[in-house]
């Protein structure tokens, strides 16, 4: 049998696991509830125990596996150690070391969970192929993943990549939720889309589809602006700016290969990809115009292949 | 004796050169100009004759030299060929396999000026006991060099940390060199600063020194500052406001442990940094403040020390 490996994806809800073979074949993927309760302590023997069981369901012996990858909402230092997941209740957790006294597997390395997803989405996804990317993930928020060289790039207290707090407007009014004021989070994730356009619509004159909508989504505004609703496509602009000017900047600074773009928000499409490279190449020497961007495929699974890849290099 | 490397940084006026010990001590420097004359064909064959016939005279066999280390004015793939160096007319050049033709020495490693230059500071300057610096070079332009876990990050097309052209304010009017508008080395270079101040004379109604001066230098600017000069501690913070918000956007991609800064407007000392760290904080989430600056200390040396621990690393 061939030697196996596994990755783990600790999120707020369910903690998602694959074994995956030393090729890189996914064997088996599944889920488990993610038990916050005492402050998050039963969380690592839950997975642990979920990692033997099935392992030896799925007849691997313990010498088969070489390691397990785990991804954490939190600043890592050093590939072992969370210094704050707050989703988890988690302070400063000896990840890699727990894991290790509870399963007998010496090779346990632990990674930011946006960082592996971006990890995965480089080895298996819209960044296959590459060897340094952005990854940028627009969900509730606004998350970020470097890679440079086929490695993660962590940063000096964990915080490389948290490019959803790059101040893209300095003179906004209205603070985000990390406190500051203009972050990127603010215009690109799913529920700042929704509150600029808002915003938008109490002072637009135009005719706009969005005004009878019942409920706007990211999806209605994309949607409409399909349709070549004017207001609509003004939004998606006003997006691809705030994007296109924070990717910019971050390619002045890291120069990737390429851009992946993930999370709900990506699902718009090549209308997102489009506004974003228009207004990218504005901010960009010449040297740097021209960056391919592409959209995340793995969706869910980044976490567990990014995890899994950290075993693997 | 002892082994030896050799450390070069090629300008546009001089080629600079160091010859180091393997235990990082200067044994002796010197310069040579740099022959630009038939699109700079003669450099490199100028730098290997220099370096001979000096390491002869010291008294070094070709078996002590360990490598050559050379900083050149442009964006460098793999340590070996420079893409173009428009100051000396170079396109193209295959550095270190021409260098090693030229000097039998089979170690030869290119990395681009700035980048050079932050790797020496990080070793023997301002940035020395960090492993993770971004250095900001502040003088006719702005130019940057990003160091992580000791290594330069150089970027899939060696522009990484082009940081002199952010864009840190998108309604600029005027243009930059490079073609783009409101890049940072508009308000943060020497010239830049200059121009700024000279662009506010003309606005302000308050009484300043600098009305009457017969000329307008960054350091008579930063001077009439040190005096609380009203006017002029305004325009010292309108360059801390810039800088600032450049260097924190840079925090949130590659979080490193400092900034050194460097270049002739750095000789305006603890005026400077402390305007660039009170805005710095501004434009960073919690985790990244409070981030260390310091002032680079090898002046026109950090190309020579950088490019000796090319080799030594």
């Amino acid at each position: 049998m061939s030697k196996i490996c596994v990755g783990v994806d600790i999120g707020g809800t369910t903690v998602k696991i694959g074994i995956f073979t030393t090729e890189g074949e996914i064997v088996r993927k599944w889920e488990i509830p993610t038990r916050k309760e005492e402050k998050g302590s039963h969380i690592l023997e839950d997975v642990a125990e979920s990692v033997l069981s099935i392992t030896e369901e799925e007849q691997y012996k313990k010498e088969d596996m070489i390691g397990i990858g785990i991804g954490v909402p939190g600043p890592v230092v050093n590939e072992k150690k969370v210094l704050q997941c707050v989703n988890l209740g988690w302070e400063n957790v000896e990840v890699a070391n727990i894991m290790k006294d509870l399963t007998g597997i010496d090779n346990i390395k632990v990674g930011n969970d946006a960082n592996v997803a971006a990890l995965g989405e480089m080895w298996k996804g819209g960044g296959e192929g590459y060897h340094s990317i952005v990854m940028v993930t627009l969900g509730t928020g606004v998350g970020g993943g470097i890679i440079i060289d086929g490695k993660i790039l962590t940063g000096s207290n964990g915080a490389a990549g948290e490019i959803g707090h790059i101040t893209v407007n300095p003179i906004e009014e209205d603070a985000c939720n990390c406190g500051k004021h203009g972050c990127l989070e603010q215009y690109a994730s799913a529920t700042g889309i929704v509150k600029e356009t808002k915003r938008a619509l109490h002072k637009t004159d135009k005719n706009t589809v969005l005004t009878q909508a019942e409920h706007i989504s990211a999806k209605t505004i994309f949607d409409a602006a399909k349709q070549e609703d004017e207001f609509a496509v003004e939004m998606v602009e006003h997006l691809g700016y705030y994007l296109g000017f924070a990717l910019g900047s971050i390619a002045q600074v890291v120069d990737p290969e390429a851009f992946v773009i993930g999370g709900g928000v990506s699902k718009a499409g090549d209308i997102l990809v489009n506004a974003i490279a228009k207004y990218y190449d504005k901010y960009v020497m010449k040297a740097l115009k021209g960056k391919e961007f592409r959209l995340a495929t793995l969706g869910n699974d980044a976490g567990i292949y990014g995890s899994a890849k950290l075993i693997l290099d």
